[in-house]
């Protein structure tokens, strides 16, 4: 893989957080951004990055117009004595929930064939839809004081072959941290050279950011309390607490003991959760714990993701804390 | 300057098309678009794109929910069998209008300082006001069939060093025009290696592509009929139709032959649109036109910009034609 890193592990990046389609948006009503729980998810982004430094006041960095309203909410003629927020430094990735599928599914687009007039069309219906849900989160995370930057994939130069990622460039990514942002990524339809197109997903976007920027923890933000043994609707359905990954990249559940603790990998098959993308997820977060960084699988706008945010887990995990970790176990 | 460009000069860029920002939104209006200016440019920059080929039906691209509508307008189903429209290669960029202005200018992003907070919110405010217009352009020129994919130079890994470019990686803009995509980029709030930050406009970014690029043509779609003697509001403001640009960068009126010949000079001092820009955008096409590179400045949405945009005027201008045309001269 080609890339373009100027000494990016000097950075001493904090997190990345994952905001799971399925937490802010209505999976079932299209293009529909769930309001409630993406106000709260900044609110908690927000506590979470001004950990340890003066509590000041909320600078909104959203100055557009409301949709409906003719006037610009600005209240900025006082901050000229205002003194800096220290952020801690966070990258941000969000997966396209009930934006962008419609269009992808619709035309193919993760099947390539760009000389399709459909899939031609469908790449950029399917990108317009994406950017439009970017866009919305970063004002979202803007209103609350989050100093957040926009950034498609498609747009810094990520190129994939055979759905694998084939170049990534970081290095604005890397700049726009260095400057004080927050950098905001999507899952996005990508160019490829081997089939045309493709759709890459933000759970791999993740993996490549982390395994390049070495977070000090990552957590997914998703609808349900974090991995289950079986779709999580089902009234038996167990939530695994702790998952330890190995070296060679296999993974057992350690937390809660399970009987039947001889067929530990039976899991990943096992594994689910109400969108079916569970399994995706714990793949890709085997492969960043695997890295030596702590993942934290947990419901988006509760005190467990709060928690998660926070970064406390990494020392002491409380017995009500409800999640699921994973972590790398020699 | 650092450059990333593989190859680029063999690719055959047709046109390079700026949306001026008093065009296509209402500039005395907050944040609001020119509807009915931006769909007769979209519709005129189709026809100057397919021109040549069968004309087939429209693919609308922008399969999202139309604000206000709870529906997607989505008529993909009969496109299986339709022919591959083959559209000429062109790039837009357009400015900001009445986005981005107001907290810009509120913040004073242009003048750097991102260590205070009023311009750190204001470059986060900014980018969020020209990334949300450029959506809604993207939108507009999907809509009418054109393979749109917006891209903001922040995102493509633009930087400054004192307001000057000093990189610009144009890989990933000429791999989208060599995917069959038109790139959509727009003037944009960048991070600067002395100021910190800095505004860079739609113009400067015209001039570095046209460079890199070499169109065939440029057109500056504009609010007014092209460029004046004297503001085009003054009742004795004459319209420039030629100016002709020397190997030295000069330029001088060859089209109307004006009385005080001898002062060809000091035009550049007394022309002016109605926003005061005209004379970066003299300045700009100037450069561009040393390159060898025709420049017509001509009101949007005209039977002037329909002809500007065909590139019929490269070899004759009707004398009803009104515009300005700035050309390399020996």
């Amino acid at each position: 893989m080609e890339l373009n890193l100027p000494e990016i592990r000097s950075r001493s990046i904090r997190c990345i957080v994952k905001l799971g389609g399925a937490a802010i948006t209505h999976k079932n009503e299209l293009e529909k951004i769930h309001d409630e729980n993406l106000e709260i998810v900044a609110c908690q982004l927000r506590q979470a990055m001004i950990e340890g430094s003066v509590t000041s006041k909320v600078i909104g960095m959203d100055w557009s117009k409301r949709s409906g309203s003719s006037e610009i909410s600005c209240d900025v003629d006082d901050l000229g004595d205002q003194e800096s927020t220290e952020f801690s430094k966070f990258v941000v990735v969000h997966g396209a929930g009930s934006f962008g599928h419609f269009q992808a599914s619709k035309s193919g687009v993760h099947k390539g064939g760009l000389e399709k007039p459909i899939v031609k069309a469908g790449f950029v219906a399917t990108r317009i839809s994406v950017t439009n849900l970017n866009l919305e989160i970063v004002r979202a995370l803007a209103r609350e004081g989050i100093p957040t930057i926009g950034m498609s994939p498609f747009s810094c130069g990520w190129l994939t072959s055979n759905r694998d990622v084939a170049s990534a460039d970081l290095s604005t990514v890397a700049k726009t941290i260095d400057s004080g942002f927050v950098p905001v990524l999507h899952g996005d339809a990508l160019l490829d050279n081997i089939l045309g197109c493709t759709i890459l997903s933000g759970d791999v976007i993740i993996r490549h950011l982390a395994d390049h920027l070495k977070p000090e923890y990552v957590v997914f933000l998703t609808d349900v309390l974090g991995v289950y043994d079986r779709p999580p609707i089902e009234p038996d359905a167990v939530l695994l607490k702790e998952i330890a990954v190995g070296e060679d990249g296999s993974w057992k559940v350690v937390n809660p003991v399970l009987e039947n603790t001889d067929k530990k990998v039976d899991y990943s098959v096992a594994a689910h959760d109400t969108t079916g993308g569970m399994e995706t997820k714990i793949s890709e977060a085997a492969m960043i714990a695997k890295l030596g960084i702590d993942v934290y699988i947990v419901k988006a706008a509760t005190t467990h993701s709060q928690r998660a945010l926070s970064g406390d887990l990494r020392d002491y995990v409380p017995e009500d804390w409800l999640g699921t970790i994973i972590r790398f176990s020699k």
